[in-house]
């Protein structure tokens, strides 16, 4: 019988990345919720070398970082819903646009919200020109992944479910819908799949959540 | 019929591992050599968003990222030589490896040997804490892939290239049998590989690239 549990946080982007991975194949998995501040003895067992979240352990054998994980589960339960396409080329495209995404969107998209000054500014300038290219990669397709919601829109999911929190936060708007009109849909088309509906963080937390730690930073 | 161009230059770590992958499924392809104090309009054109080497252009279609072209040839010319095993498991730890290398030891080793003070002691630490998981890694095998030199070989063929040039130049001494015997037995065993072999960077050559490096940051 498969063990699936799944280390992470509620709110942290890599571990639900893997929560909707889940989901999408429809896999029974135990959720354990670390406090990252007093790391359980398992989390350090499991993942000695980073000490992070997420970690996968699948039948006693623990996984890490997250796109390693998204992959292992496609390739394990890889009958249903397919994440990554056939074609190596779409793969590629697939895995470069992961990789760019982690690497040079997601820290500056984080800091623009919660920064000040100077390092908003650069924070602000350098998300905004590389989610262009994102915007672009929606021109002929809904999904990042194609038609069809896939690998890509997985890795891309952090965009979809914390802006609206963090713009209502702080009061700042990164994305409107005249200059970005294809990741404002494609965020509004994640959410009619039931699957990802289903395991949505939920906003109102989300927005105490980035409360307290605006509050906190402005002491 | 199959166009195979390679964007690199002949030192490049990233561009190395990409010759190799092309030796070892006996692709034949074109090597284009950049100057990078003046990269090339083609350069420019493939790789507009990050402006690096190496780049593989394959029937005028472009591709980035040193592991991302990897799996592309690995899945492309799947019949010959296969890097990744087929287990998803074992897939999942090899890209968990290729990762870390690239991440955590890769900056950690050319700066131990081209740092100075401080700088190079803090080198020094972090690259040997990771090579000892390194050394564990091949403690059951002699290849990091496992019996047969596969995805994670090629992807940590920087280190087994630029070791002894690096040594001979700085004077330093990385690691030494006593401590590292996997390490440098895996060294040596690469070497007897033909395809290997056939594209072994020149050593000789490399020792006057670093002892060119070495005078100029001395000045």
């Amino acid at each position: 019988m498969e063990k699936v549990k799944l280390f992470g946080t509620w709110s942290c982007p890599f571990a639900k990345r893997i929560v909707w991975a889940l989901k999408l194949k429809n896999i029974e998995y135990e959720m354990i919720y670390e406090d990252l501040a007093n790391k359980s003895p398992e989390l350090l067992k499991y993942n000695p070398i980073h000490k992070k979240i997420p970690i996968l352990v699948h039948n006693e054998i623990p996984l890490c970082e997250s796109l390693v994980i998204v992959e292992y589960i496609d390739e394990t339960w890889k009958d249903v819903y397919p994440f990554l396409p056939k074609d190596p080329l779409d793969r590629a495209k697939e895995r470069f646009w992961a990789k760019f995404g982690d690497e040079q969107i997601l820290s500056s998209f984080f800091n623009y919200f919660m920064k000040q000054g100077k390092d908003q500014e650069e924070a602000k300038e350098k998300t905004l020109t590389n989610l262009k290219r994102i915007e672009q990669l929606l021109s002929e397709n809904k999904f990042l992944s194609g038609e069809r919601f896939g690998y890509l829109d997985l890795t891309f999911g952090w965009l979809a479910d914390n802006l609206r929190p963090l713009e209502i936060v702080t009061g700042l708007k990164l994305l409107d819908e005249d200059s970005f009109p294809n990741i404002c849909a494609w965020k509004d088309e994640i959410l009619s799949i039931p699957s990802i509906q289903e395991c949505w963080p939920n906003q109102e937390a989300l927005i105490a959540k980035y409360q307290e730690t605006k509050e906190r930073k402005g002491k």
